[in-house]
């Protein structure tokens, strides 16, 4: 959703799916829906509210449509969902989501682990996912998300041109944007700003969002070298919730409430408003009680001389 | 201490000295002693060793002269110490550190309500600290570390132009270097690259390091904006250690593990060893088991692809 005339950079909350989908405990489906709720209050315009995979591998997804249906309801906000095939793709049209982001590992050892398909048959899927938006619910837009984009636990280094031919490639498929992720915290900020200003001289308005995770607190440095290359959407996740079942302390996506900071004190304007955004954090702490949250900003504060950006700041 | 042809960047270790004075409990000197042999035994050149300052104020710190004895004896190590006023550089002078910090707050409320000291009482004490070294310790550098310089919870908005101006009044009154410290965590990219750009284009080759605190989690963000104006020499310290009495949570300096990961992963040398760095946590663990320890290398590692930067990498 880019045509934010009010705000500089669009944060994408994926704390709903990427950090729920990473905890043991299901936040119950009521708490979900407030939290979301206070999501969009706190002036986020855009959250993906769920996964729409099986219930047997995600139970904590198993809400999904219903979380959509509830999230269109909210004014002003955009709404997405991860989906992995085919099956998601038709489940979450139906279910009313306005975009969809597929993840597509570039590293085929990551992808046949991870959902067991070969990058072939990913390419098939996301044919048909195309052909069925095309035919049947065009408004919705498809984002590729190329995980393992800057390395791979099983294969690796992940060449950056593989990466480039990678996102070329669904480009030609059809999908509307191609973001890029660092699925397990690998990336700096020399191969962040390199790699997003190939995507954007490969791609151009089709270059889409970083994902990073903030594994090993890099998190906010990348920030700065994909602005630098030109990203206008930051996925990010309230309390960086997610983490790393084998890193502990180790946090999941970078967190909103810092990040949202991070951009404003720049001069970039997130349409959040930060009080609001702690304000939400209630609603995980009391339905993920031993979940830790992280974040800096919910501890110190805005401190006592922040100032929100102002346009032409 | 810039002459390292092997590394790129030169960390100075302030653990010893900012970490540790601002944790109620003392490090027992004998710990602290093995704390900076660890530290120097992983690879890191510089370490702020201690304050020479009344043991009244700070009876943390009551060892320095000790310390700096100490650190002295330890092989490649650059022995520096944090120095408040004339008294407290004799008294280092004498001890042997090879450098001191003289802190100097652009605010005036900071430094009348920090070391009850007007603008024109600091001007003086430096004029007779650099009088002193000039006259019996020549071989000793003096760096005047400016503090609040990125904004003052008293004073509120600290201006640029009183930065520079301090700036260049240290430069006038002597000193080898100026440093800019970001006190209170407020510090963001853009405030870091255009200070950091205008102190290189007033001072030149007497441009100093860049002192950063995580109050709000935003430390290696804006080291990235230092990097890109030119500062080569960061203050970090072990584990973040520190913090903030009002604010719960969040750590002290930036953390040192992280930093050489950020580092080393883009390319620049930074004679670190990540692995001995972090054993030299135990001492730490050990000495302070109440005490938080920060950063995210501790939990996830290095990652099993890490490398370390290489010249001409």
């Amino acid at each position: 959703m880019k045509n934010n005339k009010d705000i500089d950079i669009l944060i994408s909350e994926v704390g709903p799916r990427d950090g729920l989908q990473s905890v043991k405990a299901t936040l119950p489906t009521a708490l979900k829906r407030q939290w979301i709720c206070a999501l969009a209050d706190s002036g986020l315009r855009e959250v993906e509210v769920g996964s729409f995979v099986s219930p047997k591998l995600l139970p904590q997804m198993a809400d999904a449509a219903e979380l959509v249906a509830h999230a269109r309801a909210l004014p002003g906000l955009f709404v997405t969902a991860l989906v992995p095939n085919l099956k998601g793709a038709e489940a979450a049209f139906n279910a009313g989501v306005q975009k969809i982001t597929l993840p597509i590992s570039v590293s085929e050892p990551h992808s046949l682990s991870n959902i067991r398909k070969t990058h072939d048959e990913v390419f098939n899927e996301v044919r048909a996912v195309v052909a069925l938006r095309n035919e049947r619910f065009p408004g919705v837009e498809i984002e590729a998300g190329l995980s393992t984009a800057f390395g791979c636990t099983i294969q690796g280094v992940v060449p950056e041109d593989d990466v480039l031919r990678m996102a070329l490639l669904m480009a030609e498929l059809g999908v509307d944007e191609v973001g890029l992720a660092d699925t397990v915290g690998y990336a700096n900020p020399v191969q962040v700003r390199r790699l997003f200003t190939r995507l954007r001289q490969a791609l151009g308005g089709l270059a889409g969002s970083a994902h990073f995770h903030n594994t090993r607190g890099q998190g906010l440095a990348n920030v700065i070298a994909a602005l630098e290359a030109g990203v206008t959407t930051l996925d990010a996740s309230q309390g960086g919730i997610g983490g790393c079942p084998y890193a502990p302390g180790a946090s999941g996506n970078i967190v909103t409430e810092d990040l949202v900071w991070l951009l404003e004190s720049m001069g970039l304007r997130t349409g959040v408003d930060i009080e609001r955004l702690l304000a939400a954090r209630e609603w995980l702490r009391q339905g993920l009680p031993d979940e830790p949250l992280y974040g800096f900003i919910a501890d110190a504060g805005v401190g006592k001389h922040f100032t929100y950006a102002k346009k032409d700041a």
